[in-house]
């Protein structure tokens, strides 16, 4: 490890902080606030690391990586809003951006494989990556149906809205997660 | 995976969700506000994630895991300030007692390797509870020198009292840590 390499790694370990200053829009468990990106981050590592053994065989170790960078971009391109309208190509341009910028504050190889394992998680085609976007769908999920509708409450999203925005990706990632986050959807909705 | 067990799991995850409303000393690096202890410890895994070839060989999954858990108890225990007064054997016993009904929401067999792995990082005995520990004094070091001195200018700590809190801990977890860390002590003082 050179002193050159660590420098730009405290670096990038400085620029990442204004995670913590992300808001995005699912609300704290105590309703104090709208949780930000960085202990969403949290959060989610959390979720993967307790439910690892409800989805299919996976390395944990990489999926706890995924969603611990996964949402860096937002730092230059915003939260997107699940419930909101926006433009999905200029986002992905942002993000892009971002993650070039972002993760090229590191050395060469540490930023190649940053790269790689974002890409990873937005192409949303290996084992790993569908368990962490379905952890990523699940935690908010979680967070309304303990508020009393949270964001869905705040927008007028209907309980087939929810299954249509959160259920593909859930079920995808882990079909035991979703059989059990729709049963907390109805309860929810009072339909069963 | 039984419904109970995952039962279990979301309550878990639900009640960890308090952490984000545990307030530590350091400031953000934008001076904005306080950080809390779940984006702490968002931030140390990435410390974990992006610096591991610094430290002695160690399994960063396991650090990371450490790290995404260590302040768990700080729910019901509070944090500790580093550069305050407090009775260190009445917070071991609130730490203790937190871990045992936090991580015993869980299924047994994830309470105990969570208890586990929580009493290894308190030990400070492994390689990758020393390398986590070193991380959880590197970060507000950083943050102090980034911020004008943080919590070392509000409570007048000095130059060799910084050294005596944090070098220890520090150089044992990784001495090329330590020596990068000094010299930002040396050049925040003025002493170099």
């Amino acid at each position: 490890m050179s002193e050159d390499c660590l420098d730009r790694q405290l670096t990038f370990l400085a620029e990442i902080d204004a995670l913590k200053s992300v808001v995005r829009q699912s609300p704290l468990v105590n309703r104090s606030r709208r949780e930000n990106s960085a202990e969403h981050s949290w959060h989610l590592a959390m979720f993967a690391l307790v439910l690892s053994e409800a989805g299919p065989a996976v390395d944990v170790a990489k999926v706890i990586a995924m969603l611990l960078i996964h949402d860096i971009v937002e730092i230059d391109a915003g939260d997107a809003p699940i419930h909101g309208a926006y433009d999905a190509g200029a986002l992905a341009y942002a993000e892009r951006a971002a993650a070039e910028r972002i993760f090229g504050l590191l050395p060469e190889p540490q930023r190649d494989r940053f790269l790689s394992l974002w890409n990873e998680f937005e192409a949303a085609e290996t084992a790993e990556a569908r368990f962490a976007k379905a952890l990523d769908r699940l935690q908010p999920l979680l967070l309304n149906t303990l508020t009393g509708g949270g964001t869905w409450a705040e927008n007028g999203v209907t309980e087939e809205q929810v299954y249509e925005r959160y259920g593909p990706t859930i079920q995808r990632g882990s079909p035991a997660l979703w059989f059990r986050a729709r049963a907390l959807v109805r309860r929810h909705f009072n339909t069963c």
